[in-house]
């Protein structure tokens, strides 16, 4: 049994067969069960270093033919190395003898042939090793077929471990077979985390290397509650765990009952619950659940799911669908926020040497530089808004100059689509996020000209700690219990209620029951969170108070440091939900 | 002629011959001028691909002995490819015709083969394209040397055009010969623009692609005060900007005149004006233009420009050198801020995918984690601190945990200079950076804690307004005049006042004639600045009444936008010095 801990990211306990994919991309099994297909394996091994044989002597001729002998020799040169039956020999002894996967044992022999190359000492030889990991790509893609196909067939449970999954690898996740997964990289609000969340599936992210110790089919426990990765768990902590994930089905069974129950304080203060979603399907599991809207609809998956650039048309599907869940409450479309961490597949951003992807071209300032992406969604969302209650919510608000920029932006859509007679909504609600510490200090001044807020914690803490999201070893800087944090929450929620206006928190940390008893204490009335964790926000709602709410915000407003916030938070926690799982 | 725009990063006019840098880190003349040197010049080429062949041979036969044939064919196929005739006669043709440096020539004909195979349309064609800009490389690098060597034995005055200059390349240029440099990339506040400002030398960077358009030894004026490229200039324009060359030698020796005068307001207020340094020669200089001490030394180019890591001596020499300067003034020693862009030659930092460096494990971070440099740097400023008013400053703190650890640290390494009976100073300050917007937020409880605070303005509005300082295309949010950032350094100012510790800043925004009224009217009454303004700004305070200078702050603090208050203070400035240079 070994116990590996990485970063808590979506709760609950999966329990299953690993699938590993390396840090190449590839899927590799290490072992298969059965002596009696060796013969198979090998040669399924043998006809896929035929076809790389073919690809490469077919490009040896292409080069020949359109440039000369000269420069069809570096294939020739690459042939000998793929057949070189030394090579070749080693390999299908691995997978005769030590009952290899044929993809295992080429990686390994192919990689022990790159690694004399660069221990030779000669800077020369040294850089032609990549040309061997070249051929054990070749040979493996070969073996494998492409790793994105892999994840969409998969056909039985399993928890998938794997380097890093990307936001669309993540989404292409069938849950009817995926029961979890565990990375070694990644952050708690990685981009990946939340649609794990969304997905509701248990996942671990920032676990560091443990690829190494795990093969295909073990047995695999991820406990996306404590940030735990189990492999080959022994006879009692296997069954511990199986009482674990029945307490969890007995907890949902319990939240379901809470389900149509108000969201209101014990002293009878409405805190109304939203829902954070990805995808146009959520909506309805957020209304399933309780949700009285959507607080932040993220639209770019509508691009970073997709091959081609999405149309005004499905940008428009999209939102009539999500106004189907909530015909009359409020649905709130965050407009693009592409960039850094989230780019659409084959859209190549260009930072600039040295430039730090989140403090560069990203959100609306992308947007604002590429006016037809950004026309084209207010658009659909002026027309989606005759359907029900759209409101419109720019993302990384930095200067009033930028949300006038934007405001004007669509007042000309709104003006074209009347001169062009297309039915839209012309009162259309315009909020934005407060997620840069520059806006949060400078809300009394926004709340003039917007009519509604939303606290976006995850980049306000990555931005105000100058702590990248993304990385374990400042994990103990990013922390939505520091104190420069709440103050800033504190300074929006004042400034919205000095104008009244609305104001709610759409990141992580309102969905962490931690720290609701703080956020309403602070005077939020309205929490967008993760649709699955609804129910669990609302029986805490139901056991505060305000007055205590006020005076845990007040006494956390007088501690120093992260640590002092949070464990205090960690103790009321305790006194408000002792029966909640461990 | 041509004009070409970029960012102004050090002021004054260099006009001269150019020395080209291309974005390969070697210098490519592109023609010589002499068509008598035709045979030697393509003697040369002979001779350097003759060396490069060898190389490669020596490289085969390696390859062939410890690793087998198979893979010495690559080394074979690479040797074919240098040596193809139809290469080899277009790059002398070229020569022979058309007077091309050899170098030219073959960077020109090697870079066609490999459009060559990109164009073929077949990935893995395209791929080893590599192999081709790994040849050219190979060649270029017989023809011309190592590119660093190049810098260091410049011969005659020149302006370098570059792709990139790293920091330790600009420390390495030797002023006798180096007139200026413009620079494709970079921003205002990269370490490369503020080594420009540290040397003196008229510097633009961030000009986009220009090296296309100059070849060496053109005539090239660099305008570092308005941040242009003029190519090729003609005659009017020369005389022109020879004339701007007078105006600012006379403005100099005005300046000149002003040294030994008090930094005091008009109304006898007096502001105290310090250096900033990157080397301790620096801290003569700023004595020289009437420093008063050095605000901030910043010591990580210790670590850039060495071959080794320094030792404990090395720091203390240094140190010791800056009070030799100041025996009995403030010298303020920032301990290291390396990592994000600054990190030393051949120290390899691995910031996990997507992690944005200038969020992740640096500066104080990086300390905190890597005991052993920090204990040295910290033993060594409690000896030197015995010769002088040395002062410690910690960088991008951001919660007080992180304080009180490096403080504990400072008092770990002081009981053991006690413990080993080696002489040290107990009581040695201890300040802070205000740079990352949590810290200054929580600056009453941080003031509690420290002797005192600067404020480094280039990270906290890098972090504020989350806007990379390298990046052009957002550099209209990255600005100091941004609300937001004069509102934190009010709530600064106000904490250090209200626990009576001294404020200064230290960041490029004191070292800007225009923020200066602004900051003396917000409160402040220390700058530490580029040593050579020091003369004009404190002509510029001797012309300030505390008053005014707060009845402008206070208009400011009701201002909106970047550009209302950046357009107020040139307004206000234009009033205070009309005759300064253009």
């Amino acid at each position: 049994m070994l116990v590996k801990h990485g970063i808590a990211v979506s709760p609950g306990v999966a329990i299953g067969q690993s699938m590993v994919l390396g840090a190449e991309s590839f899927r590799i099994p290490q072992r298969f069960v059965s002596v009696s297909a060796v013969d198979a394996e090998i040669n399924r091994f043998r006809i896929s270093l035929q076809a790389v044989c073919t690809e490469i002597e077919e490009n040896e001729r292409v080069a020949r033919e359109r440039l000369g002998n000269q420069y069809a020799a570096i294939f020739t040169a690459h042939l000998m190395m793929v057949q070189d039956h030394r090579i070749v020999d080693e390999i299908e002894l691995l997978v005769r003898q030590k009952c290899f996967s044929p993809e295992f044992a080429v990686s390994r022999v192919f990689r022990q042939y790159a690694k004399k190359f660069q221990n030779l000492g000669v800077p020369y030889l040294a850089e032609r090793a990549t040309d061997i990991f070249d051929l054990e790509k070749r040979v493996l893609r070969q073996l494998l077929g492409e790793r994105r196909e892999e994840l969409r067939n998969i056909q039985a449970p399993v928890l998938i471990l794997a380097h890093n999954l990307t936001p669309s690898e993540t989404a292409s996740l069938d849950k009817a077979y995926v029961l979890g997964f565990a990375t070694e990289v990644g952050g708690t609000t990685s981009h990946t985390a939340i649609l794990a969340g969304a997905l509701e599936l248990p996942a671990v992210v920032g676990v560091g290397n443990f690829l190494s110790d795990v093969a295909g089919a073990d047995t695999v426990i991820i406990d996306g509650s404590h940030g735990a990765v189990i492999i080959d768990p022994d006879a009692e902590t296997l069954a511990r765990y199986r009482a674990v994930e029945q307490e969890h089905r007995n907890f949902s069974n319990r939240l379901e009952a809470i389900r149509t129950l108000p969201s209101v304080t014990l002293d009878g203060v409405g805190i109304s619950l939203y829902g954070n979603i990805e995808f146009p399907h959520e909506a309805a599991s957020a209304r399933q659940r309780g949700g009285e809207g959507i607080g932040l609809y993220r639209t770019e998956f509508l691009y970073l799911d997709a091959s081609a650039e999405p149309t005004e048309e499905d940008h428009y599907r999209s939102y009539c669908e999500v106004l189907k869940a909530f015909p009359d409450r409020p649905v709130v479309i965050r407009t693009l926020d592409l960039g850094a961490d989230k780019l659409p597949i084959g859209f190549r951003m260009e930072y600039p040497e040295g430039v730090n992807p989140a403090l560069s071209l990203r959100s609306i300032r992308l947007s604002l530089q590429h006016l037809d992406l950004f026309r084209t969604q207010l658009r659909a969302i002026a027309r989606a808004a005759c359907h029900g209650d759209l409101r419109i919510m720019f993302p990384l608000i930095s200067t009033l100059l930028e949300l006038r920029q934007a405001k004007m932006i669509l007042g000309d859509v709104l003006e074209d689509l009347e001169e062009q007679g297309i039915a839209y909504r012309r009162d259309i609600p315009v909020g934005m996020m407060m997620e840069v510490p520059s806006a949060a200090i400078m809300a009394e001044q926004f709340a003039r000209e917007v009519e509604f807020f939303s606290i976006g914690t995850n980049d306000l803490i990555q931005y105000t700690l100058a702590s990248d999201r993304g990385d374990p070893r400042i994990a103990n800087l990013y922390r939505a219990g520091d104190p420069a944090i709440i103050r800033l929450i504190q300074i929006v929620v004042k400034a919205g209620q000095s104008r009244g206006i609305p104001v709610s928190v759409c990141g992580q940390m309102s969905s962490d029951p931690l720290f609701v008893p703080l956020l309403v204490g602070l005077g939020l009335r309205q929490l967008s969170v993760t649709p699955h964790l609804i129910p669990e926000i609302k029986e805490l709602i139901r056991k505060l108070t305000i007055s205590k709410a006020e005076n845990l915000a007040n006494r956390v407003l007088r501690m120093e440091t992260a640590n002092d916030v949070e464990s205090f938070l960690r103790g009321e926690h305790r006194k408000l939900s002792p029966e909640s799982p461990a």
